[in-house]
């Protein structure tokens, strides 16, 4: 009998396979191939081909020219415009504003064949870095209401360039997703004043069956209700509600383990596409003690169809206690 | 400046683009491919390699045997299972119960490589009978709280065989997007005592510039906020909140709108790939003046990525009021 589970922070229903689990080499899984050797936008020697960058990390004091190890830039194809006010306004019944945001492109190394799993430690604590700082000075913009870091990998996942990069958008608004898991967290300190991911965290390591591995100062789990196979977040043991409070000791932990949960779950479903979410609280609130900042990662293995799309009802193959099981028994490879 | 619209039912924003809106020649489509001759279990003189037929049309007295026109059987891979009481408990903090519900298959016709653009409208009209019929059979049983209908055509859009069918999903609760959509609906209804999505299709009607097409009983558009290019609803003009409460004539009426619709659709996106949802209210409901069954339909041309799962925020890439200019320009075929 498969089982429907809860996802105690939005309240959402999932079906879990129980009979018949899939197991990595059930999913019809397309590797992402070895990065070509096409012209890049994001490698040494075209700049040019970029908007000029907002941020760079590099050892010479040049611009928008080779020596940079991060480079952050525009978006060429931004989904929102960074000039001019919202100017809300109806359409008859309906309402719309200008898309006013930013959208920018982390490029996290000039190694156009690197992937997160690959990539020494040093260099993903400056990206994470770069992280931080792009958020620390977008929200002084008190137009944008939410900043969203997010990373495609593979073209399944819905990467266009194959250069290892993230994205971030600044939103003026706060999303509805993101506004429906800060109520739930809400909700639950309310009744109970505790934060509810410190009660998974504490939970979840004690029973220990969704545990895929711990840092000093991290905890990676497979979530109770997840909507996907191998579905992976990744939570700081100590509450903090917004990512960008982070220390450059707690960015140095997570390096290293981003890098080794990449690396399993790369090991254990070979190589496969997948989105990477920065969960964070809201960007013009202040620290919230019940909203605790966290990373989420889908493989992408399944396709989402129409009884998803109808009813926000998602049916995960894989129980989280089996998926947890695979990446623990995965190595640092 | 690309523009933010809100959804008016389920208040959730999109970004639309308006630069560079992509026409249909702009996405990467891999029209659906013609059906292959494989042996398929949905074939005549294959009824024995699916699970016993539930419903089926047929002029003959068989069973099980060929000479079926539609045939309804339950799914041989059922997401739920149909025996058992839900026994909610809980796991911790975390809520479970068992995975109590009807998965079935509406095989649409013998005709292995028809699709619904071209199958003639009687037997349209006959498949909407059987969903009748199976949604009327199903509500009796109490413990089914919403009953989802849909189709996924082709690969890229989660099929997983290409013999014409149709699937259904009984569910014990009402999903989460489910009762987003019908308590926004009952919230505009609170304030203005009329039906939103009879306040929609007048709007609509009127402006002309999101409308694809009409027949007596239907209206067809692309609606204001839509999260997908070329996302289609198709409405009732008379208000109703149960599919199933149709009757002959109104289904016959829809049979030739909804084969008019996929004309359009197949004609200018070259046979995409799509996922078609049936929306109607939860079965255990009287009838309700604030929702409105109605069809939607979202053909596959995007890839939804690490913003969008992050956020419940979708870039959709195209207006609707030029995807509708482009359905509205593509003949019947």
């Amino acid at each position: 009998m498969p089982e429907l589970r809860k996802d105690p922070i939005t309240g959402r229903w999932v079906i879990i396979a129980t009979d018949r689990a899939k197991r990595p080499s059930d999913f019809i899984r397309q590797p992402v191939p070895p990065a070509s050797t096409h012209i890049c936008p994001f490698d040494y020697g075209n700049e040019q081909k970029t908007p000029p960058e907002i941020l760079a990390y590099r050892q010479n004091g040049g611009r928008d020219s080779p020596g940079w190890r991060i480079r952050v830039v525009p978006n060429k194809f931004p989904a929102l415009g960074i000039e001019g006010d919202l100017n809300r306004e109806g359409d008859g019944m309906f309402d719309k504003m200008n898309g006013v945001g930013a959208h920018e492109v982390i490029i996290e190394t000039p190694e156009h064949a690197l992937t997160l799993a690959e990539m020494p430690e040093h260099q993903i604590k400056e990206v994470l870095w770069a992280y931080k700082e792009r958020i620390c000075d977008l929200k002084r913009d008190t137009r944008f209401k939410y900043i969203m870091l997010f990373k495609n990998h593979g073209e399944a996942a819905g990467a266009s360039l194959e250069h290892p990069h993230s994205q971030l958008i600044a939103l003026p608004v706060v999303p509805k997703r993101v506004k429906e898991e800060v109520d739930g967290a809400q909700q639950f300190y309310s009744l109970k004043e505790r934060c509810i991911y410190c009660d998974i965290i504490r939970q979840e390591t004690v029973a220990g069956v969704r545990l895929v591995m711990q840092s000093e100062r991290f905890t990676v789990i497979q979530p109770y209700a997840p909507r996907f196979p191998f579905e992976t977040w990744i939570l700081p043991k100590k509450h903090e509600s917004h990512f960008e409070e982070s220390d450059s000791s707690l960015l140095q932990d997570m390096a290293w383990v981003l890098r080794s949960t990449m690396r399993k779950i790369d090991k254990a479903l070979e190589r496969p596409a997948y989105n990477f979410m920065l969960h964070s609280a809201p960007v013009q609130e202040g620290p919230l003690p019940y909203y605790h900042w966290h990373v989420e990662i889908i493989p992408k293995l399944t396709r989402t169809a129409g009884f998803e799309w109808g009813t926000g009802f998602y049916i995960n193959p894989t129980p989280p206690e089996e998926s947890a099981r695979f990446l623990r028994d995965a190595g640092l490879g």
